[in-house]
């Protein structure tokens, strides 16, 4: 089990910014996730990669394959506090889900 | 409302290392927050702000006094599988909680 956490790398947010739109992305596709693959993520010490994704297009063309997959996912969009104009898509969470499952949506793209 | 997650600036976490850390710890925390606080925090936009710590003790000291406070928090270790040595204290989340409470724990630290 895993849950793959694809980050912007065009919008040029700070490392703290990323972290956050990271974890951001990260709860808001652990709650849609079944209660059972849920603990079964957590029992294994709910791994998490996060990877390089080059636009917005990108993060929605992976969910668009997550959804027909059918894994959690969610896309986040940034509140526009700091740093980026206001409903930037930053982040795209996909599971937790089998290891196989999530590779078969993100296995191509690069570690951040 | 806002979580803050403190993260250690002194053992060389890559970005996306360190982004993988500050979402566990902010699951982690969030996960021991009773639930009006958590829904409350949600529905505001849930505010997450990344911080510098400079080492371990720094972060179990934050640990001891969120505790003291009354402020649902969560310290991570890392598994060790890359990068860094297994056990190794990585991130604290503090809250969510009001604001005011947050920073009596964490307001000295600069952003990440």
């Amino acid at each position: 089990m895993k849950q793959a956490i694809v980050a912007r790398t065009d919008i040029g947010m700070g490392t703290g910014k990323l972290a956050a739109q990271v974890a951001h992305a990260s709860l808001s596709a652990v709650e849609k996730t079944e209660k059972s693959a849920r603990s079964e993520w957590k029992g294994s010490g709910q791994k998490k990669v996060v990877l390089k994704g080059d636009g917005e297009r990108t993060l929605f063309e992976l969910a668009e394959l997550a959804d027909r997959e059918g894994i959690p996912n969610a896309i986040v969009r940034d509140a526009g506090h700091t740093q980026l104009e206001p409903g930037t898509v930053t982040t795209l969470a996909v599971g937790p889900a089998a290891d196989d499952r999530v590779d078969r949506v993100t296995g191509d793209l690069p570690l951040y």
